[in-house]
């Protein structure tokens, strides 16, 4: 059954069309986003999630978000604009997709000549291809990831850095979905990745989609399956990459990252060259988004901490450089000493 | 709040009174088991859990299922009396202590001159003496352990090896509340345990009793808290223990043991010496319990993984010995290497 796409336009383009993360596996749900509000609440809420899907999400937010501007000049159309790129700036802080697509998105407008509605379409048009080249992008590290698979494989990955989190058939999933295409046997164990269980609840979900055998395991089971010698090699995604290459993924990579290393195992990083930031020099200089200490009290729904206990809650945690084997990226397989 | 006891006679002395550990936190619900199948049921189904209260529930278990055989000879008695604690045995099969137990009685009872109601009636004294003996076992692992934490201490402990887990104060967090006794700071750091959150469901309700700071993370948060400087020791209950000090625990220690290794933070072990099989010489040799692949797809009552994918669910996982720092138990600490 073909996935349906993570996030399109609406059949008449004015609202962002997204399935609704939260609810899968369970129910596929469409939304259509028809206000920057509601883009914002989307990807605050995690609706639509992944560095490169939240960077095209961003982007369409801002198209939406000038349909409705009602400014006579282009200075104050510009103003409102960039008000309403803050916004959607401020929904996530770890990403760099979504601050990079709404930066580039913004100096497209402003090197755009002519009135509201010339700005208009070229940010439509600008969206457009943001989406297109992170379709070409997944490819790319697909094609270049699959290399490092040889004849059948054990791949262990966290969270959803797949179809779901990006505009084509994902980052750390693509060089599995290319092997698969090509003939190998690839068989892919999730960790089911708390507090969200996007592994359990999305990457299993859009891999046995595509036919592709998957086992999911609690996170805590991880280190066992490698010590037991079922785990050939580690891929991850990253929502940033630091200058030295330290990464910033899903909590509980860095984890990972510390038990293969442990086996000698290899850990790959799958990610575009969007999610490189070269003005960080180091994984300690990121800010790590903490959530809402409901998603590990609250699991849901259902009451699983007592009152008034302190909850550490952190989206994503940094890996060191020196744990990753290489980053698998659209430019190419990055060995280290990484500089980006 | 002083604890409700984790199990205990009914007032009328002819049930097994537990809380059920499946309802907390959100409720306290006492269940009173009255047949040898209830017992079995609050054993396997994780109403009661826990090696050491398992061993308890196991020899109170028997008791039950004396009153009720009816059996004019004592070779009749006690043949029936060891298909009960057959039944009994097959509830869980990793944990020693529960065929320590059930062997202990049924040795007691061999030993019995007498009519079926003599021998009734010293299983009960056994049973009473093996829960009165887990209680000064608790309180001496938490003298032992108590002295490896000096001033104040930052723990990191996994699962529930608590007074929930035990006739007493607990294993793993016997030393925490020895200390907090004596007047040190003890800050505790409690993975929530996936899948069945006895961390976050019962070591954090049990500790935030007891007016101790908790702070409880997802499993995959555990290893970068220890990067950022903030453990300063783990301890962490076990199943079982291998003549060679290997330990079988909840499922996820070992994670926390590699991750503990790399970080040079000391990783401590504490558990009766009842844990202790001589008879197995390594993990290797244990059988892990796989347990129903729902308790990762089905969250709660929610859906959490797509139908139809396969689930990797071990209960516990095999941390060998050469990660532990030491092994504190009722008989002392032992330090490697280990021989038991």
């Amino acid at each position: 059954m073909p996935l349906p796409p993570t996030i399109a336009w609406s059949n008449d383009g004015t609202a962002v069309r997204i399935i609704d993360q939260r609810q899968l596996p369970a129910s596929e749900v469409i939304l259509e986003l028809t206000t920057v509000a509601d883009v914002c609440d989307a990807i605050a809420n995690l609706a639509v999630r992944g560095a490169p899907a939240i960077g095209i999400a961003g982007a369409m937010g801002l198209v939406v978000a000038a349909r409705s501007i009602d400014a006579s000049s282009r200075e104050g159309f510009l103003a409102a604009l960039r008000d309403a790129a803050m916004l959607l700036r401020r929904t996530r802080p770890t990403a760099v997709n979504l601050p990079w697509a709404l930066d580039r998105m913004l100096a497209s407008a402003a090197a755009t000549q002519g009135e509201p509605a010339d700005i208009s379409e070229r940010l439509r048009e600008e969206a457009d291809r943001i989406a297109e080249e992170d379709r070409t992008m997944c490819r790319r590290i697909g094609e270049c990831g699959a290399s490092l698979i040889r004849g059948a494989a054990r791949v262990l990955t966290h969270c959803n850095a797949g179809a779901l989190a990006t505009g084509g058939i994902g980052t750390a999933l693509a060089p599995l979905y290319v092997a698969a295409e090509r003939g190998q046997h690839v068989e892919v164990f999730v960790d089911e990745t708390r507090p969200l269980l996007q592994g359990s609840r999305l990457t299993a979900w859009e891999l046995s989609r595509a036919g592709i055998p998957v086992t999911v395991l609690t996170d805590g089971a991880a280190a066992s399956l490698m010590r037991a010698g079922r785990i050939d090699l580690c891929i991850v995604g990253a929502d940033r990459i630091a200058a030295n290459g330290d990464v910033a993924n899903k909590v509980g990579t860095y984890a990972l990252a510390v038990a293969a290393r442990h086996h000698g195992i290899p850990f790959y990083v799958a990610a575009p060259a969007s999610t490189f930031d070269a003005a960080t020099a180091t994984g300690s200089d990121m800010v790590i988004e903490h959530r809402s200490g409901e998603e590990v009290t609250h699991t849901f729904g259902v009451v699983t901490a007592p009152e008034g206990v302190s909850i550490h809650n952190p989206a994503f945690d940094i890996t060191p450089s020196a744990l990753i084997t290489a980053i698998i990226s659209d430019t190419g397989i990055h060995s280290p000493p990484f500089a980006f």
